[in-house]
């Protein structure tokens, strides 16, 4: 039997008739603000070139490792769903993108109760106008109402920034790519609304693929002899401001655990010597990174980029998947993270200067009321980045609000990230955090400890305000 | 006064009027599906001789750790509930189990707030129909009530499974158990209904008392040469054969912790060798049941058992009364539990096994939106267990499901376990969790983020499917 | 806009109806019970000498360092708070109470969401009547009407004791404090509800600023001979009859860990001596630790002190900041704690004697469930401790309700403690906690896991009687 498929007008928000009527209140005054999204993993290249997205299964299933590493732990073979192995396999690979999309149609009561749901949902009633509920017996008439939409000139890429309501976007770009689309946003005067980041964990982290290769391309491109620790701090600096001139206001920094340490110049420059002679020591590799977080800091105090962390994460888990099919298959598991003894280092050196920034995001969250709230309730360079990847969903943000906000407050927070490579879900996603606050502020003033006027004032900083000021926006 | 013992038709609903009415309709339709038990601590001579339960102490209260721990916990002495001390000691030990009863009763109060008064009150009304709350003044009262009962046919064992409405239940036994309970169960041809697993530990963990004497037991039992690593692998698995003739579908490991290990066949040659030579080292024991929670999901691979991990437990924390009263006395401590480097080593080896199940419970709740779930939600092989032990309550359950859902969905769980020794209350507990997953299912449903026709068929899966499908009953 | 500062009647209770209205009627019965207050940082001079309060700044900001570290977390300068350097600076220092309060009042919109604003509405709308809420229009209104009313008799410190309805106070002195303040209370009669606790960190930590010369005066005021093991104890048992004769019922440690450890008296003995020859190793000073709570609960079981454990707080980290203005400057951030491993020597040694009581914290909530609620529930002398520090808010306090209750029931918590030194709030600090308990066993009645008249009952003990017992007042 098909069901009809409704995006409730108060989806997410608390049943009770109380706190529903204010939180109705509260998200009427923000739904239509803007987007800003500040974080992300969107293809610059998209709007550089404003061509039509491909397939239904290109565009929704391939590159979301939310979906298809659902579908793989269920039993699905990562083949079945059109995903290419890197290593040399005889196992049949799906070319039919229909076919992928029928496998992830059958499949797709397994996404149930997570946020893959609300999203796609989202996107295919909003955007595509469908109101069937995705499932078996409609994935064909899914599949050929999107691929219709999809070539129509609404759908083009800067066509969607503006239908979308998107003010802004950053993607985020490795220290030696070479910014050919952010170039080409440039020149079409378009790059104040796509942005790039930089994101140098290629050319910091030894034990990164290829790390001794990247130092030497990095030497190249900046005309800086990195053989020397001098010539390669030259080199980031160099290309922190040609991140700067493509948009960016923000580096990214996504190593394993949130480390940092304070080396003197002579410690800094040997230990150099020694990672570059690759493969370095696991301990060295700890130990570079953690220095090289506070250079970056340094740095920032420089040329004003801020500062973001994304630690914790355990990547490639399922090594013989790694193996036939690359990174980034679904296979990342977070970690115990800790960040009072592994921030010092450059909360000490920097985290009172009133001009640098420093977001700090985890997947532990057993860090929120424990750490994190405490240190950004107390440094005043310390933001807390919104709930990241695994919890980045109604009662992960949730615990997020009630287990910083008491200690923290609302404005030692970085508004909302949608941290995403999916792009036409952004606004589905952006409608999430803006519902699930509004609900949690509606408790507050339903609960009598919060004023309404306070709430509308936090519900506007919360979904606009406080993400362009912390990313300078 | 005596107060009325009532037990709420809502009972464990939100009182938000809309969940409610929808946490009611779900609930009708699954609250008399038929039980099923698949991991658990009943013992299978009651079915075998279907002999009358002793008295209410005998039955409730003395082989129940959450109830005697807790008078423990407020200055009771366990000798005063009726536990014979291993040690011979002087001091006086109850054996008027009347007397222990009304220790029991006066001190009911402490419960309050505890599932465990939960399912003590379910047992009082809804098998023995009594109608005050249990206090001091109607202890009496209770317990010749209760003993009336249990004399009469319809409390013997077998009878109270079909009235119970549990289709099956599966008990636990060591490696070296002759299962004769369960032989006599097969030619009654009960054995479909009350079925044993296999919990090797004692021949597993070189810290396991008498691990030297159990490795000769099993040489015995199987007529193998224990004294070899072949002889001891060729040992196991045979035992494994015959407990899957007495109707296991699963063995059960109750490691320290969840480290694995894939040695080579020499290693662990060599790694059994020093392990045999009791003591061993701390360090050897450990890499011995890492290594041997491999082997033993290698097995599982031949033989279809699915494989069973509850983690984490300090056991007999409390020194002093381990040695006076032995063990399971209500002093095992939840520990921090690590996952995701523990895990890696099984679940690279046979995590993407289509033939393969491993289920994995947790005493850290911390694990749950973590590792636990990002694992789940990731490899074919991997479901959750529901929530164990000290979490296996209201709160514990939606700490669990809310937890776990959206990373994992629901389909990577493994339904409910009762994990008791209390017959009685099993329904109770069945009860609980039936009710518990549909309040969640409720607030999804209210909140505009699930479907009621999805929350339906989910009410179900939880309440019966899954643990079918998971245990492969 | 000025707004007007309303504290509902309904406040921190539930929106639901149905537990609104239960939560009212419990919390009808329990908010004129008088305020047992059996741990705080109160000043016993306040009430020996009974001057009036200085002015509002003195009183509420520059004590308070939840205030001004939330200040400083968005880029104010202490200094500009009135905060005074202990390093000589340059840096101009604000000596106006006024520009302080100012500044103060400017920000107050920063305290959204956090207990901070609960506490200070209740203490400017109860104490002082001011019905618009604090912001920078009014600054000045509120600096005056508060200066006026602190100038009037009823704002003495022994005034508000009474029309406060504090029953009972205690604060906390070091090992080596001279008590004079109690000796005058004592000589007032007053003894009985100002009473002092023992705090004997700064001669049991051998990291302790000055250890060496506490020692000694230690020895001197005491007539002991502190160059030795023996005299060391004596000393120690001498001051604890003192403070108990100076009202104390209770001792204070507040450790970076949890850390117990029995050594034998020649073990510690020698290690005694290791660490009184500063610096000592930091092995040497937590084992010294470990083994000195072991002695001091020793000590308990002689003269009946009842000992409470703070742990798991990494002090002054910010050390920049530290050096400029000393400890508890607002930069003290949790750390993990373990309490399993921890806490067995000493339970295993005096968990079960009758006559000892130990009541436990933590900043770490991950404890809850997993470590501390089970420990509670097994062991006949521990008591666990309100939710503490950045914990002791709405949301915390139903966090530690959840996750301790259903494993350790409500007897094994030990009541309310407010834990501050902003004596005007303490009031308002148990109106959170009573109006939160009653929310929660509201929920508890309302989903019928609980009668009313065992909610009445125990809403009567939360907000009372388990404070009085467990710390034998």
């Amino acid at each position: 039997m098909r069901q009809s498929l409704v995006l409730h007008p108060d989806r997410l928000f608390p049943s009770d008739q109380t706190q529903r009527a204010i939180a109705r209140e509260l998200y009427g005054g923000v739904k239509d603000l803007p987007i800003v999204s500040p974080h992300g993993h969107t293809d610059p290249n998209w709007f550089a070139e404003n061509t039509p997205f491909p397939d239904p299964a290109e565009l929704m299933i391939k590159p979301d490792h939310y979906v298809f590493r659902m579908l793989y732990s269920q039993g699905m073979r990562l083949e079945d769903l059109g995903l290419q192995p890197v290593k040399k396999t005889d196992r049949h690979v799906e070319t039919n993108p229909r076919e992928v999309w029928r496998r992830f149609a059958e499949n797709y009561h397994l996404f149930r109760g997570t946020p893959s749901q609300l999203w796609h949902d989202w996107v295919y009633k909003e955007l595509f106008d469908l109101d069937e509920r995705l499932g078996a017996e409609n994935a064909d008439y899914y599949y050929d109402a999107i691929s219709e939409n999809l070539s129509t000139p609404q759908f083009r890429p800067r066509a969607l920034m503006d239908s979308l309501n998107i003010e802004v976007i950053a993607t985020t770009e490795g220290a030696l790519d070479p910014l050919q689309a952010h170039a080409t946003l440039k020149s079409l005067d378009w790059g104040k609304r796509v942005i790039t980041t930089f994101r140098p964990d290629s050319v910091i982290d030894p034990e990164f693929e290829g790390f001794s290769e990247n130092l030497k391309k990095l030497g190249e491109i900046t005309d800086c002899d990195t053989n020397t620790y001098d010539g390669y701090l030259d080199a980031l600096a160099i290309r922190r401001q040609i991140f700067k001139a493509h948009g960016a206001t923000a580096t990214d920094h996504g190593h394993p655990t949130a480390r940092t340490k304070v080396l003197s110049k002579t410690d800094a420059a040997d230990l150099y010597e020694r990672v570059r002679a690759q493969p370095s020591s696991e301990s060295d590799a700890e130990l570079f990174r953690a220095h090289m977080l506070v250079e970056m800091a340094r740095m920032s105090l420089d040329d004003g980029l801020i500062m973001q962390l994304h630690p914790g994460s355990y990547r490639n888990h399922n090594q013989p998947l790694f193996e036939m099919f690359g990174r980034d298959k679904g296979a990342d598991i977070p970690m115990q993270t800790g960040f009072v003894e592994q921030l010092k280092p450059l909360l000490n050196a920097f985290g009172s200067e009133p001009n640098f920034t420093v977001i700090v995001f985890t997947l532990d969250e057993t860090a929120y009321s424990r750490e994190l709230a405490p240190l950004a309730g107390h440094y005043p360079a310390l933001r807390l980045g919104p709930p990241w990847w695994f919890h980045d969903s109604p009662e992960g943000m949730r615990r997020f609000r009630e287990q910083v906000t008491e200690t923290a407050g609302f404005y030692n927070t970085a508004g909302f990230n949608d941290d995403t490579r999916a792009f036409l879900s952004i606004p589905g996603r952006h409608d999430v955090a803006r519902r699930m606050d509004c609900a949690y502020l509606a408790r507050l003033v339903a609960e009598h400890r919060l004023s309404l006027d306070e709430a509308n004032e936090l519900a506007e900083d919360l979904s606009y305000n406080l993400a362009k000021r912390a990313y300078r926006l």
